[in-house]
């Protein structure tokens, strides 16, 4: 890289905010994306701004020598979607990372886009509130890369996505300008003036714009929460258990599936759990909320569930509740228990499909793996139609290697075929790209007519989402 | 108009859906709004679509020759967002109204642009479902329309707004062509796939496209509800009973305000309330869910707001619920007696301040009512600090008609300057344009740029929401 470039860089930053050393680079040359953990692409320089004049100055330095630039949170994306896959600067968000009001009265935050997920949560824990999008990435993901990404989690079927939760965004544009979205100096809790530019930015993956501060929606943290776990012979019958429980009225605040591998591997991870594994799919049901509003919802939804299920357990104890709520918390971990020594391969685990057919995708995802015999768990967000494919493969098996990815592709299709989407909460980024075209079709071309005009010199996260190159 | 354009849009409709008598066209020439009212604006052309083939060649057609065109739904609107103030055509999409698909196992239903809110909530009532957002107007407004403005109303602050329920759209975009937002053949719930677009579409108010067809996710219907209603000395106790409830975990359906005024209008059209009248404030909360869950949450809030209001009732008897939330239904045509034999004026009705200050701007309105010489009363929704002023005045009186617009300017810079926003509920339009740039600084910009990319000739809406003229 242009030397006159990392020299105008470091004195926008301080020189140790300036990286540029092999090992540095390689830190940021990949993500959670089998894709890029295959092929890696590094950065020429990493800078970790503080300020939002920082990285509105580097946009502009970016712009002026036509530098790729590619911010990113805490890495912990499914999707290349932060990877600088042409080169050029990294931009490290997680430094800014301060919480700056808890305005508990008017129900609202106000953060950086650093902060983790579960450092909010444990700040607004002392006001009985919470920021309720709960990705299994938590404990590390950076609300910035939630924003960016939509990210959502178990709890959306009750409590929607990231996006329900964004008031307002202070944003770097694509050419070093900064607007804020949503009001410039608001603190109202809803507002319809004017074109809705957070919700543009939301999900658009960093290539509209950079977010350096987020005022946020939050909630009261429900009083207990009780669960009903339950077994079923048959796919077919945990989709009308599904069903049956929307019609009755109830609203849980989570719906999760795992299907027999996944049952199998929390067994061989939890042996106490001792669940029926000659069954095709597990449920497990949370509601929340009062006490006595929990021990209601819980005995109506075991009702519920009982005919479609022989096997139902409830509780609303919280240590009990906690025993049944395990199978799922650890099913992500225990699928690797499915191939000893295999790696988990994160590709094509994000599709979601209308949920009257998801016991047929169920059942053709199965058939696609033992097609390419590839060991795998299926598990989601049942009530969404949310489902995470867990694909664990040995990497020194070139076979694998390459069955896998056509595994993948093949889900892809799939997904869109029956009416779904290729990514319910993980986003596109470079892995899902090439099926922009057929899920979207013509609006894939004002997709990129939106791009061209807010980054005419296509600065900002080139090379992803199927957007000009 | 060019006579060319006449004959060619009775190619496009049959010659009965193209209206041109003078009064026909009067019909389309104001909505709700006062400002509207007061100078109302003919359309040259009214058209009737009936299919999205019929609405793309009229758009086209009206590029051909740059022809102005205003997308209208039931007219309910109270901004003049759908009146045609530079002439041109009049689409009335409210023929547009097939419910097209009930799929209550996956949660949504497909409409055109047309179908009334309560005619769909009809039709959804026997699957036990609902689509929830619920504008004061929800037995005359189009989904259309509600879509366009963003619309919300009661329940907005447990169930969200008309945002939260869109999961596709079918848009025929300002050049004529046609896309599907959310996935072209999606019936996903949830997807990342792409720039969010139909988030684009909601709230842009028909100058970034026309929907023609709708894809919207429903709700299973609540068992039940319960109703608290708090009579509160002073707004300020009336604020911290709103922030003890939120703190306490509870989350009410629906936490309605009405000022001393609006009090005094309800016992005037309904003795039988007996509410009392020397408070500043009145409270109607409602809980919703499963019998016994509304039984619980019902006595947990009347215990958490007894602690600031001396006169409490509440009832979860579907009877008594009705009596007591009847209040709060009359209020709208009761602030009409305040002054006998005035008119009800829309302007400046719809602001929205941070809950913290509700007391504050309460007052602050009351004194401009003072300071103007004119009666008013407000109303609105306090859990999301959305607040309703309903001035009632005489039309024949001039003095009353230009204090009345003064007052409206300054509540709208009040809502902004007190962290607020001008609408949260309604729209700019053209009566809420002036205010675009004060409340949005450089995001306007943005905005600007957005319109001027997707509508190169300015056709769709032209005029409104300080877009490009």
């Amino acid at each position: 890289m242009n030397e006159i470039i990392i020299l105008r860089l470091k004195q926008i930053f301080d020189s140790n905010r300036v990286l540029t050393s092999r090992t540095d680079r390689m830190t940021y040359s990949y993500d959670a994306s089998f894709a890029t953990q295959l092929n890696p692409s590094e950065p020429e320089v990493v800078v970790i701004p503080q300020t939002t004049d920082e990285v509105s100055e580097c946009v502009k330095l970016a712009n002026e020598f036509r530098v790729p630039l590619y911010p990113r949170g805490a890495g912990t994306g499914q999707t290349g979607g932060a990877v600088p896959v042409k080169g050029g600067i990294v931009m490290d968000l997680s430094k800014m990372n301060r919480i700056l009001e808890i305005d508990h009265q008017n129900m609202q935050v106000i953060i950086e886009p650093g902060v983790v997920q579960a450092d909010l949560n444990n700040a607004l824990k002392k006001y009985n509130l919470r920021f309720p999008p709960d990705p299994g990435s938590a404990k590390m993901c950076t609300i910035g890369g939630m924003v960016s990404n939509n990210s959502s989690g178990l709890r959306a079927v009750k409590y929607g996505v990231t996006r329900t939760y964004v008031l307002g965004l202070e944003v770097v544009l694509p050419t070093g300008d900064v607007i804020v979205t949503g009001g410039e100096k608001s603190k109202a809790l809803k507002s319809v003036s004017g074109f809705d530019l957070s919700h543009l930015m939301i999900g658009s993956e960093g290539t509209l714009g950079i977010v350096t501060k987020l005022r946020l929606k939050i909630l009261p943290l429900p009083e207990t929460r009780g669960i009903v776990l339950a077994s079923f012979l048959k796919l077919e019958d945990a989709g009308m258990a599904v069903n049956a429980t929307f019609r009755s009225g109830l609203q849980p605040s989570a719906i999760e599936i795992m299907d027999v591998n996944c049952i199998k591997a929390a067994n061989m991870m939890k042996p106490v759990l001792q669940l029926p594994d000659d069954n095709e799919a597990l449920l497990i049901f949370e509601v929340d909320g009062g006490q006595d509003e929990v021990t209601s919802q819980v005995m109506r939804l075991s009702q519920v569930v009982s005919e479609y299920s022989h096997y139902v357990k409830f509780s609303n104890e919280p240590d009990e509740c906690q025993a049944l709520w395990e199978a799922r918390q650890i099913v992500g971990a225990a699928v690797g228990l499915l191939n000893p020594g295999g790696f988990r391969v994160y590709g094509g685990e994000d599709i979601c499909v209308p949920i009257s057919k998801l016991p047929e995708v169920l059942r053709s995802i199965h058939n696609l793996a033992d097609k390419y015999g590839i060991i795998c768990g299926i598990y989601g967000h049942v009530g969404d139609g949310n489902l995470h494919t867990g694909p664990v493969i040995k990497l020194n098996n070139k076979v694998e290697v390459e069955n896998v990815q056509k595994m993948i592709d093949e889900i892809h299709h799939l997904a869109i075929e029956m009416e779904g989407t290729t990514t319910a909460e993980h986003g596109v980024g470079i892995v899902r790209a090439e099926y922009m075209e057929k899920e979207h079709g013509p609006a894939l071309e004002l997709m990129r007519a939106i791009k061209r005009t807010m980054d005419p010199n296509n600065i900002l996260n080139p090379g992803k989402m199927a957007l000009p190159n």
